[in-house]
Order: C-alpha cells, then sequence, then structure tokens
C-alpha cells in the first residue's frame, strides 16, 4: 500500500512513525516547510527535521521534539563569541541544517537535500519539503508582525494571532515529487497537525490542492483535537484568528473540498463534522504502540474508503 | 612596550602566547589567511584561530593544534549525511568558523568578526587577519594544482612543490588596523612560521612592505629552524620551490631588506645570515617557560635595537 501524508509538527510526524512501521519504503511524507528558517549560517526545517527524527527512531520521545542525548556544543560556543541565542539547535540537529544551507548555497534543492538526509540516517520512508521556494510563516499579533519562530519561542506562542502570512507562497509550486506522490498513492493522509501553520501553507501552495483533487485515492483526515484539546502547540490562537472553533468540525471547515473523511477521537466531547463520514477512535499516540495503533485504525479506514 | 608579530602556524603562535605573557593588551598579531578556506558552508581561518587558541589557552599542546579536549559530533554527522569529510573540524572550532562565515556573509569584514572572536574567548591580545580580501595559496606540485589544505591534507605535505600561487592577492590590501599596528609598534617581530606559505603571503599583500618600511619600529625575525630542522611542517619544500637553501639564512634572504636583525638557533650548524645582526639563542619553545623565555629574550634584543 502507498500512502502520501501531510505533515508538519509532533502529531503529524508521530503517525508517520507509526505509518512507517506499517508500510516501510510505502509511505512518503509531504512535510510543511513555512516554518523554515535561516539563521547562524545554517538552514532550519523544522517540520521535515522533526519527521526525520520520528522515523530514524532518534526523536527525544519524552520531550516530543530534539534528538535523544544529543549535546549543544557549537551554539554554545556561538553564543559566547556573540551570535543570537534565542534559537538553539544541538549538535546533530545543526549538521543537518548546515549540510542542508551549503547543499542549496551550492545550487541544489531542497528536496534533494532532504533526500540525502533522509538516506544519512537511514529512513525507509521518503520525506519530501512541500515546495523548493522559500515560503515563510509571518504571524501577526496585536504586539505586531512577527516570524512564526519568534512567535513560538520568543513570544511563548502566547500573543493573540490576528493573522497568518505567507510570505513567498505565490512563488512556490509542488515540486514533481510531491504531485508523483499523490498520483500513485493509494490512500492520502492528512496528519493531525496545526491545520493553520502546519498543514494550511503545504496545502496554500499554488497547484497544491488541485494536485491533490487530481488524485484517485481517496483523502482521510486526522483531527488533531483528543479529547477536546491539542496535546501540543497553540493551535486554538491560529483556529481562532481563522474565525475555526477549536474542533474536530472546525479542522474539517478549513478541509472543505479535500477530504473525503476524518478520523476524530472517540472523547471528543464536541459534535463531529457532519458533511463527511467519520470515524471515532482512540488518537492519542501513547508510545509505540498508540502510534501503531493508530495507523493500523487510519489505514484499514482508508482501505474501506479506497474500496468503496 | 607595543609589538606588532607577523604569524602563520605553530611557531609564530607558540611565540604569540610566550609575547601574551610579557604585553597583555601590548600585543597585535598579524595572522595570515592565505590559508583560509570555505568548505562546508564554513570559513575556515586556521591561522587567525590557532593563534587565538594559543592565546586563550585552549590549545591542545601536545597535538599542536585543535582545541584541547573538543568533540568532533557536528562533523561526523555530517559525514554520517554524505558530506566530504577529508577536512575535519571539532564542534568549538566549527563554531567560530560558522559565526565567521555568518558574520561576513551579512557584510561583515573578516578583521571585526576576529576581533568578535577574539573578545569572546577573552584573548587581551589583539589578533588581525592580514587583510579582508580573500587571498588563497595554490600549491602547483607535480601532482597538479592542489589548495593549500588539500596538499597539506590530503597529500600529507609529500608532493614536491613546483611553486606557490597566492590567488587574489592583488585585490588585496592591508587593513587600518595592521596599518595602525604598525605605525604604532616599538618592536615588530617576524614569527617563526613557514617563510613562504605562513609570512610570504602577508609580506605579498600590496602595500604590506610599504607599510612596515614605513614604521619607526626596528623590525626583528625569528628562524623557525631549530638545531638546523623545522619543527613542524613542510617548510623545505617551500624554501625549495623559491631556490632557497632551508637554513636562517635562507630565510633572511627572503625579508632581504625587511628585517633589521634576525635570532637564530644556537645550535643551528648552517652559518647565520652575514648580511644583518644575529642574537643566537635557544629558540625551541617547549612548554609555556620555553614560549615566554623566547619572548622575553627577543623582546630583549628587540630593546637593544630600539635604543640602537
Amino acid at each position: 500500500m502507498r500512502v502520501a501524508l501531510l505533515a508538519g509538527g509532533t502529531g503529524g510526524a508521530k503517525l508517520a512513525a507509526g505509518l512507517q512501521e506499517e508500510l516501510g519504503a510505502g509511505l512518503t511524507v509531504i512535510a510543511n516547510t513555512a516554518d523554515d528558517i535561516e539563521t547562524l549560517g545554517v538552514h532550519v526545517s523544522p517540520d521535515p527535521d522533526l519527521v526525520g527524527y520520528w522515523l530514524s527512531g532518534e526523536i527525544d520521545e519524552e520531550r516530543g521534539w530534539g534528538l535523544r542525548d544529543d549535546t549543544f556544543t557549537v551554539m554554545q560556543r556561538m553564543a559566547d563569541l556573540g551570535a543570537p541565542n534565542w534559537f538553539s539547535l544541538s549538535d546533530r540537529d545543526l549538521a543537518a541544517c548546515l549540510y542542508r544551507a551549503e547543499f542549496m548555497r551550492a545550487g541544489g534543492r531542497q528536496t534533494d537535500a532532504q533526500a540525502q538526509i533522509t538516506r544519512g540516517l537511514g529512513i525507509e520512508a521518503r520525506v519530501l519539503p512541500m515546495a523548493d521556494e522559500p515560503v515563510r510563516t509571518k504571524v501577526i499579533t496585536d504586539h505586531g508582525r512577527r516570524e512564526l519562530q519568534e512567535y513560538l519561542i520568543l513570544d511563548g506562542g502566547q500573543p493573540d494571532v490576528l493573522g497568518v502570512e505567507l510570505e513567498g507562497i505565490e512563488a512556490a509550486a509542488p515540486t514533481s515529487e510531491v504531485a508523483d506522490a499523490f498520483r500513485t498513492a493509494d490512500l492520502i493522509i492528512v496528519g493531525p497537525s496545526n491545520p493553520v501553520i502546519s498543514i494550511g501553507p503545504i496545502l496554500a501552495v499554488p497547484g497544491m490542492r488541485e494536485a491533490l483533487g487530481a488524485a484517485v485515492a481517496p483523502v482521510v483526515a486526522v483531527s488533531p483535537y483528543v479529547g477536546g484539546e491539542i496535546v501540543k502547540g497553540p493551535t486554538n490562537k491560529f483556529m481562532a484568528a481563522l474565525g475555526r472553533p477549536g474542533t474536530a468540525a472546525g479542522v474539517a471547515s478549513l478541509y472543505a473540498r479535500l477530504i473525503d473523511a476524518m478520523v476524530v477521537d472517540e472523547a471528543d466531547p464536541d459534535a463531529p463534522p457532519t458533511e463527511i463520514p467519520t470515524l471515532a477512535t482512540p488518537t492519542l499516540m501513547d508510545g509505540a504502540a498508540g502510534r501503531v495503533r493508530l495507523a493500523r485504525t487510519v489505514l484499514d479506514y482508508g482501505e474501506t474508503l479506497i474500496d468503496a
């Protein structure tokens, strides 16, 4: 079975890890790159790398991000030399970001840099940046216009969000690898990531919705709401900025005309989306077993949609 | 007493450490940057950084280069991802090279990047790149034209040297800081570094010999030959390429009309230079005491030249 998964941060990355257990090289992850930031001479690509670290098994599971047992020698030293240190990268994480920066400065595509990184980590699945062109999320808050990482780290995700801008989005396009992944997929899954700043930029790439719409595979979304709450991150502030309720139905409204069905948490107190079929199941991915269980459930549900 | 020291690799850097013990902030080191190499997304500046690590006390003294007790996490990881790994940098060393690269990509001068690094390491003396323009030493061997670092590392300094080219030298100029250091110095010392590839590029910068000649301070060179031998590195191959004998007299011939006197090793079997005054003394810098002893000897000898 060939599956294309749209993913951003932790939720999507954990589901990717579960799906890889089931599918191996049959899994292709299309990852948001609008969180990317060029800083300290390196090209940080938080979502593709986070997905990669979950897939390689190197993730610090307890923390939910970053590499297990990594050191911060280089960034600490750079801070000693006077470099800004609000954005920290551990050493092995930095290595990938430095490798990517140099690869791209030499004229290489981000898709090829990520493929090289993914291969280097011994990962079976593929991780595709959503586009090779730079797209950068800006967050409009009552404190002003912020880079996404500034908002999340410096502001702690606290200020209310008035709106989101995707700088560079007009010039972006799905890569041929992304288009191929949709065309050849048996099932397309929208992961349980932030619908506005993780999945939103992927869908906003000109031609992306068309490429998804042209795919023969059914599209099923997994709601990021578990028991009515977001496990991690300021999703509700972004939902509110778009005038949507912080519920599975609110998420489904953002994916209208795009998804064929949705997997929601069975403990969700809010009413599920009514315009599409839904499957209610426990969606909390607790440990490796929890990730595989949800992956298997979504795949089984997807198979019923393929047959339909 | 204000001293300007021209320095390249280990010999000059060790003398710098000894001089700093005696002079503190009175020492300014003018360091060769023709060994610099841009690789793996960072700007490596071997001689200025080597000088810095000897001055900060972080040098691995036993090895003679590199930072004591440093790790290689980032470069190892980059190699895992497929990056070339013939040129290795330890993590804290890499941090300075990454900081420098980003500083200069943002439009900063190499002089200011190095000043920031030097300050960050808590160093009393100043370390000045010889110029802000890129100069790169190319080595012509019977195996072809090589980058200097390729020759030293990949070729192990083994092939005979037919000649040396200094790419970019025509566009280089002494910085105002270097010119000031010469103008305000009480004594100028040419360190015991490779006269061809370490001191040679400094002197080849257009205007450098004129700036030195205009200084009121006497110029004394320290021979790199100890007991007739070079302590470290393929100096004799480079001397031969320029048709000079591998002796203190050969070195003095390269500095003709530039130096007023020379310090040579008292155990040197070869005849000392005859055209300038010389002081014979033990020049092997064995440990901190040996570095300070030679520094003190050179300073005392220099003072006799100032008074003369």
